[in-house]
C-alpha cells in the first residue's frame, strides 16, 4: 500500500486539551484555517450542521491492543473490530465528527460539539446534508445504545 | 502546518473505472482489506450502514479554479467554497461517503452506494450512528435540493 501524504487545512482551538470521553456535545470550538483557504468557507453558513475530518494526532494505534477489543474495556460489551468502533486508536487516526455550526466569520468556523482536543490538525470540512449523510431506515448494533447511556 | 502521513488500511474493488457524477445508490463494490487489519471488521455487520473514508487519488485540486465555484458550474448556482460543496477536487481529496453494508466476509466489506472507483485508497471505515451521524433538525442549503434534482 503506498504512502499518503496530507497536509492541514487548518487548526482546532478549543478550551479542551485532554483527550478523554465525555459530553463533547456542549462544547464550542473554532476551526481556524490556513490564510491561503479560507475563501472555501463561503456559503457554508447556509447548512445547519458540518462534517469535520481531523487527525487524532495524540492517539496511537498497537494493533495487539486495539485491532479487536471491548469498547471502553467493559466486559458487558462485544468483543469488536477497531472499524466497527469510533474509538480514536485506530489504523489511521482519522476522525468524522458532525457538528453543528454556530457562525463561520473569516478565516473560522465556529462549531459545537467538535470532539477534538486544542490544537488537532483539520484535514477538511464538508457540509452535513441528510441525502449523503442520514440514511433512512439505518440499524445500529444494540451494545452501542448501552455504551451510549449518560453520554447523550 | 505540519505533513501528515498515513497508509491505506484497504483498497476499493468496483465496476466502476470512471470519476462521473452518476447515481452511485446502486453500485456494489467491494473493500478489500490489508491481510493484517482484516480482524478490524468483527461485529461492522451489526450495522446497516457504515462511514468509509477514502482518498479520491485521482483528483487534483487547482485553488484558482477550485477553492470558490459553482456546483458543476452551474450558472444558477451560487458560487460556493469548496468547504461548502461535496466535490471531490478538494485540498485534501477525502471522501466521506454513508454505505448501506451488504456483507462483511474475512478481508472484505460489501456495501452499496460508495462513490469511489475501482482501485481507490481506503483510509477508514466505521460503524454509521444516528447519534454521532445523522443530527436532528438539521436544514440544508436551498441550492442542495436543485443541485440533487435527480441523481436520488
Amino acid at each position: 500500500m503506498t504512502d499518503i501524504h496530507l497536509r492541514a487545512i487548518g487548526v482546532v482551538e478549543s478550551s479542551t486539551s485532554e483527550a478523554v470521553d465525555f459530553d463533547w456535545g456542549r462544547v464550542v470550538s473554532r476551526v481556524r484555517l490556513v490564510p491561503e483557504l479560507a475563501a472555501g468557507l463561503a456559503g457554508l453558513d447556509g447548512f445547519s450542521h458540518a462534517v469535520v475530518v481531523f487527525l487524532m494526532h495524540e492517539a496511537r494505534f498497537e494493533q495487539q491492543r486495539h485491532l479487536v477489543r471491548r469498547p471502553r474495556e467493559r466486559a458487558d460489551m462485544p468483543l469488536l473490530g477497531i472499524f466497527a468502533q469510533r474509538a480514536a486508536c485506530r489504523p489511521n487516526p482519522i476522525g468524522v465528527t458532525t457538528v453543528a455550526i454556530e457562525r463561520v466569520e473569516g478565516d473560522s468556523l465556529w462549531v459545537r460539539g467538535l470532539d477534538a482536543i486544542d490544537g488537532t490538525p483539520v484535514l477538511d470540512v464538508k457540509p452535513h446534508a441528510r441525502v449523503f449523510d442520514a440514511p433512512q431506515g439505518s440499524r445500529e448494533a444494540e451494545w452501542l445504545a448501552r455504551l451510549m447511556r449518560g453520554y447523550f
